[in-house]
């Protein structure tokens, strides 16, 4: 069992959670999505995240879908989304899915939280609840979350809280965050890890201004992979030619609600999962949609070749 | 076992959810309040609402509370608050306490929602989802939720789902939608039964309007029961003069967030629960809001001697 | 020409803007208005507030209502109203109504601003815009705004820039806020000027908190007159019977949208204006609504006879 | 003069507001980019809308903005945004920018809004507020306004209300609001123009949906130009080698807030405006950001290089 830590860099991808077309809980896509994400580059995943549909589950089918992913990662680390409006919920997934071997846990900020102080607050009592022991990834998400967590209040949290490791990056803008929060950790601050959210749309932004990697489920993570590794290599140019390749897709798939539909689509299609079918309320794609999904697919790899 | 209808008339009591210090769920607490509240007038009973912490409790736990209530409530409906972000949980909540007996389950709706085309698509997936057998409360609080439901769109919503059978009205401000809403029935639209919360702030003119009772958790819920009784017997002014006797306590409790802790601390005072405690995130009292709520209760003590 | 200080205490009324029917602004129900105002006891007044349906009139509409109210008041402090999207408008009228003889501007928070460190940032802005020798009123009022200003921020921002010489507090619930502010200036902190807004619905007991009287619009200003004297004498006890006899009216005044169709019915049927005309978007007062403002018109001042 | 009507196709120009370093308005430079915007395929320009910065204007230097950009644009159409909170301001704006040579005006709804019936019956009030000789342009960007307009609405309004002519489409995702719009065209109801706003973002989707063009801000107004051009054209595949060049800056200026400080330093560094200074408030670009926009158009025109 790996944990997360400060250092932990890559690509985490946000795992789809596969339903059959009864809406079922598709366990075997579950293996089958599991090993794509791994053999396209993934360093790790994260499930039950938004995109996981975590809402739409049971406290039972939950742990059981974390359960599944991480066995099948058969050592590879697993961050759990558990956030929850209540901490009792909170507590209880997060000591179930750390005894099934998670590498972490992560928790994005109730909309109830207004100020600096309540959000500092907030996640000072998630700590108290789950146990200083347990990794944390916070998720600053404000598109969704409507919580706006200023770079000044991260610090106040990464200082009062070690136990919180790394953030899930998907402020929009946020570039300048990052370089913020760097900034700070050179003048002395702990370091904490990055890793890059929003579908990967500033991806090679991102790593130059210092992330250590992605965390969103793009349904080519390769791409995710490859800029990455590239950033790393410092080969920018490289990293721009391939990601120009994705954009008008990851532009696409960045769409709020109809952007599950998307992936789900280009997963199934790509064989990752058994059928694209979403959880109530979910949004389809209408056929105008589809034919421009399969397009941009027809492009990018027509791109692909020529950068290659 | 009784289902609520259309026709549902009286007071049912939001009830608080009881915990120990330790913050578990206090069993006996469940059972000494719920009696306290039969005893002051309640028709009924409505558990796991806003006011209740439901978001606070973990699946099993809430499934616990209501059947402890309904099994207490010996016979008497109660209404069991099954909101939450996915359906699968609404169904699964649902199906539980409806076997255990309750009268029906309350549904607020998700702050996602924005136009009154996805209101009403939503209503009908929750309706799919549970069983049309099922008798459901709407609850419209949109100072929570964020959700503006129109009186057209109640309408719509209630010409579509015959399963529909009661409005938790708190709409602010909500008077002419009671009025609005009677005086389409008056032209031929099928009834639904009215109960009214917000505290009991205006109980009196919405019972005048023509709302069929209250739902709501005031900690005194004796005032509920008189000013439903008096209204029905067309006693406006007496109404009136009770109403105004617990005024300031309702006006108190009635602020958002430090509102329950004023509940729970009454409760707790009247021996109804064994503890004020809520459970985290939660609001407490200061020693001056302490005075502030005792010495209301002294001046309505003295103000009930004189109109009685 | 008297300016309002960090000592300033009492009642100012926030004004209505009177329309004629034919929605012109109605210069001479100014006059009356404003004699009124101060015959029922106002110390001074706030024009072109929410509640002056400020947003409603151009910009010279805006200077001319606070010219004539300024001049009617003929000496008597007149704080305006001067909120806008940009800072060039807030700018151009602050400079003036300062030079027509206002006592000082309010200014609440633009709904965009989320973090602690964008709320003071925006007051350092408007006070290097309209210049540090103008007094401000901070209007907090998160209901409307959005905008949550902790006691933390509220104090940082004191700190920060002392032509903030008022707080104009209608947060909600606030009663510890304003506790909070006058045990930090126990502690050292230099002293603001704390008047309270909430149509006055909280007023016994903001006074006991601290408060140095009311910025409300009330359509019956002698209830704030009458409690702050009272509560300033230290009679607790007649301050809250008089503000029992008014609080159904208070309350009812209270709702969103629909409490300035109330108060400018009660205005007009004093004799304060000649006509309760809103421009709009505004809300009217159904013939339901009007009856029970007319019976709740009528018990207030039994109970006042009871009380008096 | 030419008034813009239901058939009005091609590019509308969101135009910035240029300042001088003191924020003083830079007469020369509207004129200036006035003339840039026509040189690079402009068929007319929106002004005072949201990226005009129009709420940081008093009335008269709206008006000042409006006057010299119509003149400059020497009867070719120009739209002039008048959103403001309340209804005498649009009023006297309208009258003023028509009396001035606009071709219609430009209304997004505020943000108080919440069901259908209200947002139906706030263009109502628009309408009979400035006459319905005055061609209206609908602003439907949720995003920004937090107004939801479902497609079923827009209908309503468009059937009610035969001035508003036009649509400024920037819903997200938004692309079925197209096509579902178009399907009831063809079914009967009347046609209005839709010209499609967020930065450009998904023009040539659009375009194929069934958009008339473009109404949008980005630096490089021949990108707009181009793509209509060759999407009425049927040259789609050619539409998006063009459109693929430009995306990776599309996204980057999209970013809220800080795009239009990208948007601004483009266009100064490109000579259509003397300065990129915004009026407060706003926010600058840091070294980082510069760096990476510069990189981005020295990769744009070696792309467009390869394409052409």
């Amino acid at each position: 069992m790996s944990l997360i830590t400060t250092e932990t860099r890559g690509v985490f991808v946000i795992a789809v959670t596969p339903f059959r077309e009864d809406m079922s809980i598709d366990v075997e896509s579950i293996d089958r999505v599991t090993d794509f994400y791994y053999e396209k580059g993934a360093d790790g995943l994260t499930v039950l995240g938004m995109m996981g549909e975590a809402p739409k589950l049971t406290q039972s089918e939950a742990l059981a879908v974390a359960r599944q992913s991480i066995r099948r990662s058969n050592g590879k680390p697993v961050v759990v989304g558990v956030s929850a409006p209540g901490l009792a919920a909170i507590g209880e997934l997060t000591k179930a899915v750390m005894d099934e071997g998670a590498a972490g846990v992560m928790v994005a900020p109730p909309s109830t939280l207004k100020t600096d102080e309540q959000i500092l607050g907030y996640y000072q009592t998630v700590v108290a609840t789950i146990g200083a022991d347990v990794p944390v990834v916070l998720q600053d998400f404000p598109l969704v979350t409507h919580v706006q967590i200023s770079t000044g209040t991260l610090g106040a949290i990464v200082e009062a809280l070690p136990s919180i490791v790394m953030l899930k990056h998907e402020d929009w803008p946020g570039l300048q965050k990052i370089s913020d929060l760097r900034k700070a950790e050179a003048a002395g601050r702990r370091r904490i890890s990055i890793l890059c959210g929003n579908g990967g749309v500033f991806l090679p932004e991102e790593m130059k201004r210092g992330a250590d990697g992605a965390m969103t489920g793009f349904a080519f993570p390769e791409m995710m992979a490859d800029i990455v590794r590239l950033s790393n290599a410092g080969e920018h140019e490289r990293a721009m030619d391939l990601f120009e390749a994705y954009l008008p897709l990851v532009r696409y798939e960045q769409q709020p609600s109809i952007g599950l539909a998307v992936r789900k689509h280009v997963l199934a299609k790509r064989g990752a999962i058994a059928s694209a079918t979403q959880r109530r309320p979910g949004t389809g794609l209408s056929p105008a949609a589809i034919a421009e999904v399969e397009d941009m697919i027809a492009r990018q790899a027509r791109k692909l070749e020529q950068v290659k």
